[in-house]
């Protein structure tokens, strides 16, 4: 059974380990707000898990603790902002908030970011446009390379993710967040761990042939969605989130989780769409609202119990985890004891 | 054997045929150099096959043959463009001058359209880009539902396709062109023609069974990429390129083979990235020729000749078949004649 933790006692301890570590007060808040937040939609691989891993490349040098985020190019309709070697959700954050600024008056606004870092899940950036009323879109270059090049064996791309949110009237928003593997790593680690099997289609092997076996995944790749229009997605939300921003990618991108010392050039990209630009808000949520309805009320396969809407999960999540708390694995509350232990600040409590 | 018709001769029929229903001479050679690059590039099934189903739409009165396309909304970073009903090509060639015209001020530019139609594969679009040195990202409402939602049974959404040209130095351009379901329709077809049968994983059957005989392709759905993420990708393509510009979407696209005389109301959107706005133009291309390089000789599978990137066939096809001669299906043939024909114009000749 995983414990569960309220929304702001967890952001609370993410932001007292930053602190402990010589980390600006805001900027500490700022990264805690949005690791919650993850946890708190259920994007569980992305939130409080990570707080360990990234307090080790803080200590290792690998991370800027306290850097200057600035822009370094900027035209109406887009910015290049040079992240310092921050931690990634600082950046991005400034660039997602930037980039609505900009879309306030260009009507459409894109923000790269070099020398970024990992920044969580895609989502969380692309999601700020929807308390301005506009549509979110996210790409970002993945921490370590995981994808060989279509009908290759080298590992010279990443899962390069894609977020896409997008505004709804009464109905909740549109959340597309996912990378262009078929399965993330995580869930091969789920399979190996509760000793299945993988579905045909996960994995190949260095043949090319079906890999099933979980516990073989270090001896095969994961499979690009659509088989080589997945390679070709990689291919460019790479291009746009690393090469334009001068960013690393390809061969020059360093795996995060084998080199904790060396900095990333971590390249992030976030596009704002003002709708109030190309005609009513309030029109342009109503049509979205409609679309969700008329989906959702189609009429379903046998043993279908509902049409889900990209996010509408991990919305429901949202509101349930706000109330209930939010389950962490047992491994993750071992794992926030152990930081609390080290850095000598309290002991994150589970809800009674 | 495909006989072989040169690139000029081709794109002049087209024009004359245009010019023979009415057509602005401008406009009938706008479409028919488009048309004719679709089958130079291999893109078969949106070049010249496409001819007479055009023109049964214009007689139709479903598309206006004299439209005025005009900039209905406009901000520094974006503009949205009323087609009038016009041929989609006009209106998408419009559309991306003026988004590579804004991006040389702001940088980044998005153009939307409404009351478009069928523009011919969207690479054409995305690569306008290229000439300029910019990046080009293409969006556009299909025109005609092939896809139910991920559980559902009601095809309410189309193959919403993406395409993203990037330009390189010595390197061909990257272009990626691809629909969100893993098999286009018209590869279905030709399974059919021969008597194969499909691959697991192209359609599902009502039952969500793998549906593997293609002449009970009317039974069953394509399968988008990737599961719910290619539903996911469709439905957000779908937002951008027709909700987004009060284009149609979901129940209210049209089946334009259905339905020959109503506007089809056609959403799509071009962006427009230019890299000198980030940095300088020829470093941005050489690190694309540098990765390119690095992918194309990376070690390959066994049995696997080359490592191609996204755009690579087609850009040899354009040298190929611009030196040798555009290869045309005998159907194709037959049709064009039947539209000289009935035209009164002179017959397309084959290469000698």
């Amino acid at each position: 059974m995983a414990a569960r933790v309220d929304f702001d006692r967890l952001r609370g301890f993410i932001a007292l380990a930053f602190a402990a570590v010589g980390m600006r007060e805001r900027d500490a808040e700022a990264i805690a707000q949005l690791m919650a937040e993850a946890d708190l939609q259920g994007s569980d691989g992305h939130g409080s898990i990570r707080l360990a891993p990234y307090l080790k490349r803080i200590r290792a040098g690998g991370v800027n603790l306290n850097p200057e985020i600035r822009v370094v190019r900027e035209r109406s309709g887009m910015a290049l902002i040079h992240g310092d070697n921050g931690m990634g959700h600082l950046v991005m954050k400034r660039a997602a908030e930037l980039a609505i600024a900009k879309a306030r008056d260009a009507g459409v606004a894109w923000v790269g970011a070099q020398w970024s870092n990992h920044a969580g899940p895609a989502s969380l950036y692309a999601r700020m446009a929807l308390e301005n009323g506009m549509i979110g879109l996210y790409f970002a270059v993945g921490n370590a390379n995981h994808l060989p090049p279509w009908g290759g064996l080298e590992m010279l791309l990443s899962t390069n993710p894609v977020a896409v949110a997008v505004p709804a009237g009464d109905e909740p928003p549109i959340v597309l967040d996912m990378a262009t593997t078929v399965a993330a790593y995580g869930k091969v680690k789920a399979k190996a761990a509760k000793g299945e099997s993988m579905p045909e289609g996960w994995m190949i092997d260095r043949e090319g042939k079906p890999l099933t076996d979980p516990k073989r995944a270090s001896e095969g790749f994961l499979l690009p969605i659509g088989g080589y229009k997945g390679y070709g997605l990689a291919l460019v939300v790479g291009l746009l989130a690393g090469t334009l921003n001068g960013a690393a990618m390809g061969k020059d991108v360093i795996d995060f989780n084998a080199d904790t010392a060396s900095a990333t050039n971590t390249g992030q990209a976030i596009l704002a769409i003002d709708p109030a630009a190309f005609g009513d808000l309030h029109e342009f949520k109503q049509s979205v609202d409609r679309l969700v309805r008329d989906l959702r009320a189609s009429e379903r396969m046998p043993g279908v119990e509902r049409i889900w809407m990209p996010g509408e999960q991990s919305h429901e999540r949202r509101i349930a985890y706000a109330r209930d708390g939010i389950p962490l694995a047992p491994a993750v509350w071992t794992a926030l004891d152990g930081v609390a232990k080290d850095l000598e600040i309290p002991r994150l409590e589970r809800l009674k």
